[in-house]
């Protein structure tokens, strides 16, 4: 238990303590700070108290504006920092509980904080690793019988995607203008896409000091290298997608923008909730896969919040680990700050598939939205992503990944 | 005419001076240079002769270890900076002439120094802009009839590349481990590349301030926004890439290493050398159509660099401008330092396609190299680009983009 309040159902108790980058109106300096029930525990302001071996000669990486040189530190660094964290925040401690002056210093209300990306993010990799998801693209596109393609079993398949367009949760995203060919016609068109979509996914920031270009990360030293995990939405515009992806791939249709949740929360307090027994298509018995409750919902203007689809992390069919070996298996090197996306989770059940294009089944079966209907996002619809874990009544949560989608420009 | 030896045939002249970063082995502080004949013109000793008005208030943007914030300073003052040090180089300029400490210590041969990355690079995105280069790959992956898709003469086709290993000429390269299928069995094969190839490609930075997400840049302003071009090795290990790319693109195929020229080349220099008369095929008469020859050689391991294609960069049917107008009409921002390949330079001759996989047309015809022969890259084998524009007896350069493959890894 903390001596700081944490709400039955918060995100954020003792045993999560996400990091995130903030400031604040009175003070727009960016820093690093810790969730805690309603909480931010800035530690731009308790550095000094970082004194364990690992992490006394590196307080100044709570100084910086980004969490890069944190997340650059060795696992023995993340983890110690979340011992001290967890025992300052202990209601049994005094250091903070009781020094009125410097709690008064060190805590700020989420609700008065404003939120940044959390780490510069050098390269962002998106992969596609549910199987579910994939089969149903492949379905729609290619018919039954070559719904997976011959690779997919054999690696995780995944591309490079765009970092300059990553955005934090709450940033607008704005409908883009493309090149679209619906009917395969012998002209393309031009304009604002029509098929707007959502892609529920989970994302991993790649902690641990660069590596070297040329050396592989071994898939038992992977570990070493995934600091933690954010909420993701990687907006798709299917139709400039359809266009343009053969042969290199998706481009435009998603570098208009991709939204994370604020606050990473680490692998160490996501362990509990790894899965020893992983579903039975897995190849490996590995612990790495993770039962995180998923939703997504759907805010029409003037609206509340109508959930569209619920599934779990689970469904994710390549682990963590095995993307990251599989990543790095040709020598590419990884930086602290790199972040890695799921691809689009989607489960069994058609409620629980992670994008528009599958719920609606191509636009064939509107999904009710409170008292309206979709097949693809509408203008000024506001998607929300929640995640959580949940076991032996601790609730360990991701926060919110939202983002509202504007008209296009009326220019291009 | 300079006060510096600039002798017949060097990439730099006067009408050049391309901007880079280098250290030496008594100054390891990486600074920002200018290459004049065979010696370096550091920057970072005569910021203070920067006294134009776009320049006087950010002449600390000469101090910084890459050329980001002086690449994110508007395209005014990239101008000023060019007659600036015109002016202070000419042979009837006293300035440093015949200041004999300050000229001691603003020169350092390019013999002694060490080149390092101009930019930090945000985001690396490589396009398939050689009409001839597209044409081959369909043909000998598709067969002639569907050679070019439906969308290549409608768009840019492009993607996102792994910006964490571009590497400077002279960096070694590892061939990469990885998964491939060449005989599409039932069961893929890991090991190294069989199939390593190089990319001829040209490659241009990004400038001027970055761009707000949501805001496309208009074609008539994209001059705006290229700062200048350097030669790109995009390495390729084919058998990776053919079992990895769909539908996602290329990814492992290509991630293990980019090898770029140390110098980047503005387009001040290359206006010159624009064709006002492109090529018939090309849409509009754009004057971004840049006659700049391109040879590549292969050095196997105790020889000679021996050429294998010589062609020119005016093949490329979609010009810098296009790409960039492109990439950003659906909004996607962009960043001083982002790097946009060009993909693939082939002209129309057998002699003039930039990669061993159509030189050698996919192996079924070995192109000499010396003695050698090759179907693909050898171990050890070292490839170099050489690029240069030439008329009315000025010679703009971009100097050496080189790379030496490196046999496997014995484990992975």
């Amino acid at each position: 238990m903390s001596f700081i309040n944490v709400p039955a159902g918060s995100d954020f108790p003792l045993e999560n303590l996400p990091y995130g980058v903030f400031s604040t109106q009175q003070n727009s300096h960016k820093r690093i700070g810790v969730a805690i029930g309603e909480e931010i525990f800035d530690l731009s302001v308790v550095k000094h108290l970082f004194n364990g071996p690992h992490l006394k000669d590196h307080q100044d990486v709570f100084e910086e504006s980004s969490l890069n040189a944190f997340m650059g530190l060795p696992r023995a660094a993340w983890h110690e920092a979340r011992q001290t964290l967890q025992k300052l925040l202990s209601k049994d401690e005094p250091t903070l509980r009781d020094e009125h002056a410097l709690r008064e210093k060190a805590f700020v209300k989420q609700s008065e904080a404003i939120m940044h990306l959390p780490a510069e993010i050098g390269d962002y990799t998106d992969f596609y690793s549910s199987i579910q998801h994939a089969t149903n693209v492949g379905i729609m596109f290619r018919g039954k019988d070559n719904a997976l393609l011959p690779n997919w079993k054999w690696l995780p398949v995944g591309y490079h995607g765009r970092a300059s367009s990553v955005v934090i949760s709450g940033t607008p995203i704005r409908r883009p203008h493309g090149q679209t060919n619906p009917t395969d016609a012998a002209v393309p068109t031009f304009g604002p896409s029509k098929l707007m979509d959502f892609e529920l996914e989970m994302a991993f920031f790649v902690g641990g000091p660069p590596t070297k270009l040329g050396e592989p990360i071994p898939i038992d030293k992977t570990d070493d290298h995934v600091f933690g995990m954010v909420l993701m939405n990687d907006w798709s515009a299917r139709d400039i997608q359809k266009w343009e992806y053969v042969p290199l791939g998706p481009f435009l249709g998603k570098s208009f923008g991709t939204t994370i949740s604020p606050w990473i929360v680490t692998m160490d307090a996501l362990r509990p909730f790894m899965d020893p027994d992983p579903l039975p298509y897995l190849k490996h018995s590995d612990p790495y896969t993770l039962d995180i409750n998923l939703e997504v919902s759907i805010k029409p203007e003037g609206e509340k919040d109508h959930t569209v689809c619920k599934t779990n992390f689970k469904n994710i069919y390549w682990t963590l680990k095995q993307q990251l070996a599989h990543h790095t298996v040709n020598g590419c090197n990884v930086r602290p700050g790199d972040l890695m996306g799921s691809g689009t989770v989607s489960g069994p059940e058609p409620t629980s598939y992670g994008s528009m294009l599958e719920l609606s089944w191509k636009g064939a079966n509107p999904v009710p939205v409170g008292d309206q209907q979709r097949k693809f996002l509408a203008d000024n619809d506001e998607v929300n992503l929640k995640g959580y874990c949940e076991k032996g009544g601790v609730r360990i949560g991701f926060g919110e990944c939202r983002g509202k989608l504007h008209p296009a420009l009326t220019h291009a």
